[in-house]
């Protein structure tokens, strides 16, 4: 299930340079965002873990994507 | 300036099994989903104007990650 609203996922389409943007274009990008900060995320939550710390931090997201 | 909410992007990070998350940590997350959109649709946005379209789509999505 997506969390991302499509509404600023189009706009982020749009100032790319779109005249228009077809629902499926959000959705497929809202997909493809998901899959990304799943990546990220699970990586900056065992940093978190490893580091013995209950709260997910910036710097845990930085880490994440070095 | 952003475009996605911080609310969805804090749940995805707590999906991903955080117990807390911080601000900043949400925040650095969306200032890297949105490089990474920002790089999909400028892609995108190219495909549909090489295909003499106005609306990007979902298939200039897709293309564009490829």
């Amino acid at each position: 299930m997506s969390e991302l609203p499509i509404a600023p996922v189009t706009r982020l389409i749009r100032n790319a340079g779109a005249e228009r943007v077809s629902e499926d274009a959000s959705q497929e990008l809202i997909r493809l965002l998901e899959i990304e900060a799943e990546k990220i995320a699970g990586k900056a939550v065992n940093l978190a873990r490893h580091a013995k710390r209950k709260t997910v931090t910036k710097e845990d997201i930085v880490e994440a994507t070095r």
